[in-house]
């Protein structure tokens, strides 16, 4: 069998995992009569009405999937989404705003949104629907505060090194939405978010700035923020004294853990990367290859990881550590790419051919990166596929591996050797994935 | 049980297991009066005199062993070391030079091994002691070239960006002992080398430049090297020469692999980094950990490497991915520092300050990593060692642990938390090792 076909064909089962289409058929159903969500029940009678929000990359999709579940038991909804990313839907409307930055489109959804949401009583079951990107999608500032104020403190705080955690800190204190927000508005409507994770770790507070969970950080610490990195004065006066009322308690903080709104919004989380690989995994393990998860949490310079896997693969085909032959480990994560040259790629072609330039003319072995969003870098691939060959393919086309590196040309290199990944946008995004294989069963 | 002190002894027993005097012990016995190296037996009929020669860090030690071993069956030799290196021996001279920069000492020295090696008939046993730094350690220039011109070129090469690989093709032929020279001049005596491996992989044409295998590279590659890089009119003229003649057939090439030279050398591994965890490995099962050894084959960014290795741990804790809880993962290898900033540290204690700065917070766990040497960059310290508190520690103390790695100050911030690993010279040299233990047994 290809090896080549065999390791394409466990991305596939991971990407599969992590369609969202097929994550909401998974975790939503009607039982009878009831919708039944990740194991909880939702009586008819109890809640006769049914509305859909959520924003994110992925959550249009998403809206499909329960629209084919629930039906006309859907009577409403709003979802914000990236261009590009609608699908035909029938009961909730599907909204395209921009993305990354956030424009008028963003906010005008935004407030259809909280519409919703502060309509929905007390017999609404409000079912969230969120993915990577739903930040810079829903974007909500309070009252009094433009969007583009928003933008400059970002900006203003990105360039004194403020950390991501500070820049998030910042955000949901002056935001509807974020930090809570939707739980609050919601209430007393029963919400119930179903979340495709595309953050290591998985964190709800996190993805798509945590709209439906508690938030640790208060306004105070917004103060300490801007006071740390000298921003104080650059404050707008509106955005100062809210800082500075909401400390003195003069303005509700976002919504703190063992809050009634907290503890009646659910959250589940529907799709992440480690269920991808495991996923990959159940179906490797099948194909006869003994299988290892590394991690779902792997971080750093994509070509040092793929230095790190290099050796992993060597120390199988001599020792059997850390797992015997045939083998298929697996790991996900994000990983970045420091900009040396101008060449063209993305972290996963990048990993992928450092993995080739290291394993150069070594037999027996195969290894793939990509994103599940199907796009790496700025290029039409999604990652890239390599052996022992590769380097040796781009030898005879007189290709200098070391120079396609130092250049980040990752893209060209593979290209030109049969490298990339092309399967186009997959309508997800749960992170990066890794096959490596190494012997056949 | 201290988890601190656990993580510590597993590491005296990798040290241990790569304790030149221990390996030697290993390797080296007398049976009914004849002497048996790994498993091959000289008997004294066959082989009356017993000569040493070698050079290295480690190979003073070696010596000592050996002569532990052996006593007066040993008729004398010749061991170049390090400055500081020498320890007392009774038949075998052990001599004290430059390193890393080769000096006339070394020359010296050197000498003597080849005239050792000449004398050396075919009633001889001459063992040979290698370890790291053993080539710097032994500079023999071919008769008509000067150290002086040797390092000249190399430093040309290096500036010109050669790779390591292409700069020992041209140290080999430039040399009488590197590139299978030993061996050559051994003949028809009996060589066996036993060798302590400092370099990923174990190649042993590359440890110690290869003084006793066969070398695959050719005169007619140094000149293919030379114009690669532009130097060809740069090289005195007798070097120039020589790479002429030699791709000509009039001066005999390095050995080569078929050569019967290379049928009667004996190459024995008896330490490398393999071992060495092994040793660890097998120690921490009897404690009652899960073990896995990632890779004893672990390159690339000191800080990277750190980044996937707090992973591979958060997904220990979170999933029992890739072995379950008590785990203890070892790996091994030789990562780089890419310098920033000015401050005081070593690839291990970056890559341990990097483990604390992404689990900060987080219990149940310890990591560390040292140079199996003893030291780590110019610093006093082998390495560091820390855990979830590592940072907070740094943290009540007013430390930024970003800013300290920014500049490379790695040292000083693990030296405040008790976080350094002080072992001293351990007399070997197996590269590094890294043990994460998550959970107890």
């Amino acid at each position: 069998m290809d090896v080549k076909k065999t390791a394409l064909d466990i991305l596939s089962v991971a990407l599969k995992a992590a369609d969202p289409y097929h994550c909401i058929k998974k975790y939503v159903r009607i039982e009878h009569g009831s919708i039944v969500i990740d194991g909880i029940t939702y009586p008819s009678v109890e809640y006769p009405k049914v509305m859909v929000v959520g924003a994110g990359k992925a959550s249009a999709r998403m809206a499909q999937a329960l629209e084919d579940v629930l039906g006309d038991r859907i009577n409403g909804g709003w979802i914000n989404t990236k261009d590009d990313h609608a699908v035909p839907v029938q009961y909730i409307h599907v909204h395209e705003c921009g993305h990354p930055v956030p424009d008028e489109r963003g906010l005008t959804g935004a407030r259809h949104i909280r519409e919703i949401l502060t309509e929905a009583d007390d017999h609404t079951l409000v079912i969230g629907l969120l993915s990577g990107g739903g930040s810079a999608l829903m974007p909500a500032p309070v009252d009094g505060i433009t969007l583009k104020e928003k933008q400059d403190i970002t900006s203003l705080l990105l360039k004194s090194g403020a950390a991501i955690n500070e820049l998030n800190a910042i955000r949901k204190h002056l935001s509807t939405l974020k930090g809570g927000g939707m739980a609050r508005l919601a209430y007393p409507a029963r919400l119930h978010m179903l979340i495709l994770s595309d953050v290591i770790g998985d964190k709800l507070d996190v993805i798509a700035s945590g709209p439906g969970v508690s938030d640790s950080s208060t306004f105070q610490d917004c103060l300490d923020i801007c006071e740390r990195y000298n921003i104080m004065d650059s404050l707008p006066e509106n955005v100062k004294s809210r800082f500075i009322d909401g400390s003195q308690g003069k303005i509700p903080d976002t919504l703190k853990e063992g809050d009634t709104v907290v503890l009646s919004a659910v959250n589940s989380l529907i799709g992440n990367n480690r269920m991808s690989v495991e996923a990959a995994r159940s179906y490797a393990g099948k194909l006869g290859y003994n299988t290892l998860v590394l991690s779902t949490m792997i971080e750093g310079e994509a070509s040092d990881v793929g230095t790190v896997l290099s050796s992993v693969a060597l120390e199988i085909m001599e020792t059997g550590n850390p797992i015997k032959k045939p083998a298929c480990v697996i790991c996900g994560g994000e990983t970045t790419v420091t900009i040396r040259g101008k060449g063209k790629g993305g972290r996963n072609q990048e990993m992928s051919l450092k993995v080739a330039q290291r394993l150069r003319g070594i037999e027996n072995f195969m290894f793939l990166s990509a994103g599940t969003d199907g796009t790496d870098g700025p290029t039409d691939a999604a990652g890239g596929i390599v052996d022992g060959n590769t380097v040796l393919q781009g030898e005879e086309k007189g290709f200098d591996c070391y120079r396609f590196l130092d250049n980040n040309d990752s893209y060209h290199y593979l290209e030109a050797v049969d490298g990339l990944i092309k399967t186009g946008p997959t309508g997800t995004n749960v992170m990066d994935i890794q096959i490596l294989l190494v012997g056949r069963p």
